[in-house]
């Protein structure tokens, strides 16, 4: 076991977006300093950092001196490529341990990877041919949604399918590259699970997140979920075996779909993200810890805190786009913390910053 | 009035401690960017921001070249030199109004102010001569504390005084500078209203705070004070006529006595700093605002938010000196936020970091 970062210490984080420039702005409190890399220039992390390093993701010279620059590195996205962990790995500790993201990275080797822990899912299936695709209609039944392996988030690379005679031109569109057949699922919500485990095996979960999507996009979080405390003790149990069979050290995002069977609810797993999640962004202001301390504590080998809500409840809602611009009549709202990502000019679907409401009271 | 900040606009803060560094962290998520201007190199503010400038408070070109960087100048300590203020504001608003810190630097002036406004302090006379000593001892009484009219915190440059007899030495260890002696309460306890004031004259209190002090520095503020609903209120009011006298702007830390006038309970004020206090640290982790944010929002012409109390009750504790080694059992413990400044190695009496303890519940 390491020994845990000392104040001081540096934390270098692979990404300059939000959820990067949160991770800093949780690890300050801690005495902690980050360092961030990424290849653009107007990242939002870099205003709150000192040191920074600017340059790609497969710049193998700036990627050493950014690893003799700090004492363990993390990242904020899931994509980080493989060379790139290899190169870093090299030198120092990278945390969550990169052959998570051999994983996390294929939609495929998740869903079965999560199968063989007896943890259930929608229905899926390989399409790598149009034979395949055929048989995965067969199987998991329309409608589907068809999606690439790799590279997509926020309803990016995946097309949905009404009719199976709709499969192919779908698969046409996503330019015939590997795919996974999922079966639609009739689910009565959406929710997640923010868990966290340290080195030392111990694991933490936020209380399970009630999530709203619009377009594909995560619109609203509301804590407490409606769930019945059996279906909360499932989701946490479904998410620590999780993690712990990923051996994984640092916060990971955990979404289930809520469905009913017979009398019963049970959640299948939806998708695993291998960081802070969008989620888990109510925790800043709603719980006696963050996602982001939670994160930075593991990766630092500090003792994870116990989270409690703080307040009756609470709901974060994610500003998109131009919703960025009517943060002045949130900050005239009781109750409400503004989180504006300083990212420029709103674009369509970007996110751009989130608000959250914090309920006083027990 | 001005309009207020847009995000990416960049605030400029004097002075580059733990105050600076806490509002830095409090800008962030408003979307504005710090630029801290210090002296020294190793100042802690700069782990969390981009932009900085090491300079002497009296190189006016360095400060020229800061100003005109910045969209307002703030600052974390009330001894702004008269000439850096002079400077600064001829380029860009410096918020609060320096012209309070004319009356905030000299604790005889300060007084006299707080006197006019019908606000009652400990007893006080100015000691500028041997005879005005021995007139104020005939007026005050002993015990007193004679204190150098300016430039003293955390109890240096002040001499308590037990019998008439010792005045004179008293003096003469704080070489005869200009003094004021201040009659010794007998107060019950020590409280501070933390008051924020918008450019439109709003004003917003958080909740009476109870401090105790050891060795005249901080050591535990707890909410909700050990108060009266009557006494609250006088408090509250005290402090919002203060504010307003100034015509201020941003937070105000008024440190006032609980004195006992017969049956009934009073304060006297202490002292005011105007700025950011240490004794209203625990709304980060506490309220549904900060301290930090309250003062950022008033400085940047955003609306003020209304703080309310998260939890049942919230303790803060400061790390003095070597404490700060113990953050590794805090970390363990239930409900607590740890907050340490990145200072280096501790020094005995200095400031390190605190921590806060927040009880979930109403």
């Amino acid at each position: 076991m390491r020994s845990p970062l000392k104040p001081g210490a540096t934390i270098g984080i692979l990404g300059g977006g939000q959820l990067a420039r949160m991770l800093a702005l949780a690890a300050a409190p801690l005495g902690l300093r980050c360092h961030v890399y990424t290849p653009e220039e107007n990242s939002c992390a870099l205003d709150v950092v000192h040191d920074a390093t600017i340059a790609a993701y497969d710049d193998e010279k700036a990627l050493a001196r950014f690893a003799e620059a700090v004492d363990i590195v993390t990242y904020e996205f899931e994509n980080v490529p493989a060379r790139t962990a290899e190169i870093l790995a090299a030198h120092r500790p990278v945390l969550p341990d990169p052959k998570v993201l051999e994983t996390t990275q294929d939609r495929l080797i998740e869903k079965n990877f999560i199968t063989r822990l007896k943890i259930a899912t929608a229905p899926f299936a390989p399409v790598h041919s149009a034979t395949q695709l055929a048989e995965g209609l067969a199987k998991v039944g329309v409608p589907a949604v068809l999606k690439t392996r790799t590279l997509g988030y926020d309803g990016k690379g995946q097309e949905k399918i009404m009719a199976a005679a709709d499969a192919g031109a779908a698969w046409r569109r996503l330019k015939h590259v590997p795919c996974i057949l999922e079966g639609f699922v009739n689910f009565q919500r959406e929710v997640s699970v923010i868990a966290a485990r340290s080195a030392d095996g111990n694991v933490e979960c936020f209380e399970l997140t009630e999530n709203d999507h619009r377009d594909h996009i995560l619109h609203i979080s509301r804590v407490p979920a409606k769930a019945t405390p059996a279906l909360e003790t499932e989701a946490r149990r479904v998410a620590t075996r999780i993690v712990n069979a990923f051996d994984y050290v640092g916060v990971m995002g955990i979404e289930m779909f809520v469905v009913k069977r017979g009398r019963e609810q049970h959640v299948l797993v939806n998708e695993v993200a291998p960081r802070v999640h969008n989620s888990g962004h109510w925790t800043i202001d709603g719980a006696t810890v963050s996602q982001f301390e939670q994160h930075i504590r593991a990766v630092a080998g500090l003792p994870l805190a116990k989270p409690k809500r703080l307040g009756a409840k609470v709901e974060m809602r994610n500003l998109i786009g131009d919703e960025i611009l009517s943060t002045a009549d949130y900050l005239t709202q009781p109750n409400t913390a503004v989180h504006i990502y300083g990212k420029g000019k709103p674009s369509p679907r970007r996110k751009m910053g989130h608000v959250t409401r914090v309920w006083p009271g027990k």
